[in-house]
């Protein structure tokens, strides 16, 4: 039903360090003073809301119009598989857009070629907390707020790191309550918010 | 499960030349050229796109959140109920917020106290065509666009002409598949596509 | 300064039919109903708010960002030059994806290669009036009213028709006062806001 | 030219440790291990990009219009008066809404009534970065993301802590390039924003 990027799914073979963030454990260079060890960012995350941004990778007709939503397979270090979307951390220093395509490139490879939009406003604000209840979102492990765009990719996705594939599928698989249940931290609250932005939620 | 402004349902009388835009027979004032006669806007709506309005009413706290969503329930002049939102035709020389104000009052009543949006943006764009297929509306009286907007109500609804009642509703319940087939025209889409930019769309 | 697409300017030649959108004039095809002739078009003038679709063609870098933004050159029957945006009216049976194609194709030539937002919903709706005074676009012909959206172009623009020539501009450019002045019906307001909505106002 | 809420200013009494986030030296509560001391927050904010929430007070007429906007007068520790609005930190463990309707009770007092958005959806984000460059916006203390929106007041505004007064204003005067030249950190660009979302920037 679903049409996978790759057909031949990788073993898994979680990292038992694996976070789902696992950018934040290397600096982007040497001497940026934005790294922030695993003591510090476990600190950190007690303490401040973290910023983050999250895209809905999509394939689009020759009129703009979303014929297509991918959604990544990961495998969690409990070896459960869970779908989730192209997400990931702000780092110090950088903007939004900088960090929007790191992620992109880091889960989709460096020939998705997205094209990131015009508009800097996001489709949706997300706001994770760890304990459920003051949002659709929970993330166990922070307080994250975060900024989701719609992106259009052009070229071939190969996912990489700590995600299996990217499975295409057409906006009515991607909003059924099925799919939902799927993903992570309330994500399918997400994609679907992400569909309507588009028009294309029935 | 619903709470209705209108426990006693008043008696469905049809009129058989009722249509869901009953202004449309009547001049906002007498001598305004974009008055129509039935022939003339039976003839102009296979001619030209109508440009309508359209308003999903909601209860929110006091910290802006949706609570509540208001849906109107007609009856056809088949005898048949149908839910709806608020929705009317924009008249020659009329800005969409007159529009939109006039529409609310008529389906609302006069103490509905809607709080218009800031701006003038629409949260989603529905294109009705008398054909189904090349969207997920349709109307088969014409081809429509409707801008559509999420409008606070503060005060007491009292619905009007052909509107039997408005149901209040939580926002999961509006979203529901049962709700989405009651609406007219699909119009569940586009109750969806305005949960979903509150951030209310499970 | 600007760069333009066509450095030698085509030396004007107005038909005295020259109507800002000529498309009016003739069938998409030869059986529309939509179509309608000139004495036609003129009565509905005077009847009823017409939908359009406007864009504000855009350059943009590899993260998405808007460099530059193009505004076309026309010359009106009365030999006046003056800048305008792409801007054309949605027609019967049409969706608003195709007639925005459809337009930029039009006034950008076949090889502008557009890349139509995923969303529907317009940075703006611009409400053109015969008089001025109710909102800050006036439009002698028609009230008319304008969903505005930003579209990046990826190919070589080649204006066609009334269409002088496609002048290239900074975003600062684009929004100085004197730029304003010369677009026509208060357009250099919606250019402001389409460079506001993209982050580009300073 | 302005009205200002109050007339008689108070005399500037500049705090040497004034920051223009005063909130983040005091918890919200005393037991929150989200409060930073003044060391703590220092290092954070060499460290990482810290979220904001920004308002822009209006005055809208029964048709939702904006018709005045609300700009803060502040003293800078140097004594310099300078510009600007609505804005401060989001807390760990707090939401968005929490965060403005906090923000406009501190700055604009208990009596405001602010009509938070039903959308969550920023009209703008904000990014500022300690050196000028990277966009319009600087924040000499930090990398800040600030996520901006447009709020109606309805009842009488009273500023408080650090800022003298809150002035109205036209969307005319607010727009004009010197009121931009007073607000700080570039703010006059995100004000403009604001205007233009809510259809107001000529």
């Amino acid at each position: 039903m679903h049409k996978n990027e790759h057909m031949s799914v990788r073993t898994p073979d979680p990292d038992p360090e694996w976070t789902p963030d696992p950018d934040d454990a290397r600096p982007p260079d040497g001497a940026n003073p934005g790294w922030l060890s695993d003591v510090e960012l476990a600190e950190v995350r007690r303490r401040l809301p973290l910023l983050y941004v999250e895209a809905v990778p999509v394939r689009v007709d020759g009129l703009g119009r979303v014929i297509e939503v991918g959604v990544l397979l990961r495998a969690k270090s409990t070896g459960e598989m869970t779908r989730t979307l192209v997400s990931g951390r702000v780092m110090f220093g950088e903007t939004l857009r900088n960090a929007l395509f790191r992620h992109l490139e880091k889960d989709l490879g460096p020939m998705a070629f997205p094209q990131l939009p015009a508009s800097p406003v996001p489709f949706s604000v997300a706001e994770y907390f760890p304990l459920p209840g003051l949002t659709v979102f929970t993330d166990e492990r922070q307080h994250a707020v975060s900024l989701a765009y719609v992106v259009p990719v052009t070229g071939t996705c190969d996912p990489r790191q700590d995600a299996l594939e990217l499975t295409w599928m057409t906006p009515d698989e991607a909003a059924t309550p099925e799919m939902s249940a799927e993903m992570e931290g309330g994500r399918g609250a997400l994609l679907r918010a992400a569909l309507a932005s588009v028009g294309q939620l029935r």
